[in-house]
């Protein structure tokens, strides 16, 4: 096997190795079955209990209260933009624009009913979260995206509301969240969870009793009360999230993942500021900097190239930044190790001094 | 490693071991390029050059023409009970009733519009495939399950009509199919391609255009100008579908596989129609007996337990009937071998002897 490479892909990402080697086991043969985890029924006890496991795992890693379901599903997070108000927008519902993916959300919802956008930080390139708004008790839900994968932001705290619905695609379990103030939480799993195609939902259940009637394979209500087997789920992508929840345990849980996060994003912004202006952060708010995606620029476009080359040749790769915002995105999510931001940190510092 | 059992699961279902190690070897690391498939960008050299070859060899295995799209969606066959009637149906459309999953497919339909079942083999618990009916012109389109999984039946041949939709999820890639006759073939992956969490889609270009405007996750058209990557697509899954294209080819592609599915399907109805009347087949027309899914009965409930414990004991597992035909279904999909066969034909010749 090929020495792994530090991958700063901002998704489908790095995976921790032990969930990639143990996953790969039990696809060829699971439990010393005779028979693959990908090949069983998802009606058969193996099964089962795979799927129970995984949700109690999650369940206790999230400290996730009785009153909520977890749901394992299919469509990534842009099936969850339509399911969201095909479920639960009757009135009306608020939407927070933070980034191009909470605006997606937004826009996508309009097609179903009255979506209000209530704050908005496009005109500075999304470089901060909105301020200055307020939600409103009459609106069905809030609607708003906690990290911000391509403008390197996210939610230092989190807003009260009834229903607060959050996409958390590209920060889920990378520190401990108040899950009971959340009325819907939901992330794609190609970030921190696992490979892509399957979608972790954790829903309060007294909305799903008075959600809106539609396709059973668009209700929540339904999912929930055939435990994500309303129709065959994707069983391999379930597996590896068990593997994945294991592995998160044996980081110190979210409180663990927590803290070597805050460490790692704190070398490498530390790197940045203390570079004289060479790196700069594209991010205006200290507070509401990301440490799931660390966003900055170089001088010019020439040093970018060569720096992303270089980077490259030292095993550290997909670091080129969004076109939107341009420069370097290093994703430093769960899986990647402290060895990797140092490495990243080691090259700036060098590369700084060389052509700064 | 354990010995492999034979599994005659109808789905998930047992596949080819070489796809299975080829894709757990690409989970780890791809191509020695220190990263496994799962964790690359969609939008990347790595899964791009994957995703064409999927759809190349696809296409060539199947002798698809230039006029249709392949898409690799989520959602399970399930989800495209619905796609279909919201991307299709205008006026009216037609569905034949053969069996449970297509009485699904009708009844989902009914909520999107005048989705009319024009023939059921219902009241004969589906034994064999409705006869005696006619498409009309005018319809929008016409829905067939052209292998019915629980009931052990199949089309041996298709209807005309100039839109004809086929959900072939239980016998994809098990024989040649005229493509040009079918307007949209849909399949699970699940029974002969790959993991669950992935649908092929094969469909006519001229139908995308002419199709309704739907949110764009649900639309073909949309899926089909995004090539298969509208959001984040199950990049794993789709790696193990190309994998199994791979398999195919060197099996001597569909036309080899119809040979060996042949055989083995003739050797099990052999076996079952030279037993005296120990064992019956469940479908009453011989012309119309599955491929894939061998069903059968034994004289009473006490012999088909005893067959199922002694089955399982030989490592040949997952033969129980669906509770509403009861006895034995085999399904025997392109990546169960001869041998499997031959040893579940031995077992039930030597059962017969014993108890008969």
């Amino acid at each position: 096997m090929a020495q792994r490479v530090y991958n700063f892909s901002p998704g489908p990402a790095m995976m921790p190795q032990d969930v990639l080697e143990a996953s790969a086991r039990a696809l060829v043969d699971f439990q010393g079955k005779g028979v693959g985890i990908a090949e069983v029924s998802h009606r058969g006890k193996e099964f089962d209990a795979v799927r129970e496991e995984a949700e109690q795992r999650c369940r206790s890693l999230f400290a996730i209260p009785a009153a909520y379901e977890v749901l394992f599903l299919q469509g990534g997070a842009t099936q969850q933009f339509d399911l969201i108000p095909m479920n639960f927008l009757k009135g009306y519902a608020e939407y927070v624009d933070s980034g191009q993916w909470a605006a997606k959300a937004a826009s996508t919802a309009k097609a179903y009913g009255d979506a209000r956008v209530i704050a908005t930080s496009k005109a500075d390139n999304y470089s901060h979260l909105p301020a200055g708004w307020a939600a409103t008790a009459a609106a069905d839900y809030l609607h708003i995206c906690t990290n911000n994968t391509i403008f390197g932001t996210r939610c230092p705290t989190f807003p009260e509301h009834h229903t607060l619905i959050a996409d958390m695609s590209s920060e889920i379990a990378s520190r401990p969240i108040p899950v009971g103030r959340f009325g819907l939480i939901y992330a794609g799993a190609q970030k921190n969870l696992g490979p892509s195609g399957v979608v972790l939902v954790i829903v309060r259940k007294e909305l799903l009793a008075k959600a809106k009637k539609v396709s059973p394979i668009f209700s929540y209500a339904e999912h929930a009360s055939a435990q994500s087997c309303l129709n065959t789920p994707p069983t391999f992508g379930i597996y590896v999230l068990l593997e994945t929840f294991r592995w998160l345990e044996k980081q110190g849980g979210l409180s663990g993942m927590e803290k070597l996060n805050t460490t790692k994003a704190e070398l490498l912004y530390g790197a940045i500021d203390g570079s004289g202006g060479f790196y700069k952060g594209t991010v205006t708010s200290t507070a509401e900097r990301s440490h799931m995606n660390v966003t900055y620029v170089l001088p010019n476009e020439d040093l970018t190239t060569a720096f992303l080359k270089e980077a490259d040749a030292a095993g550290l790769v997909a670091l080129k930044g969004y076109r939107s915002v341009g420069g370097i995105r290093a994703s430093i999510y769960n899986a990647m190790p402290l060895a990797g931001v140092q490495k990243l940190v080691a090259l700036m510092q060098d590369f700084a001094r060389r052509k700064g």
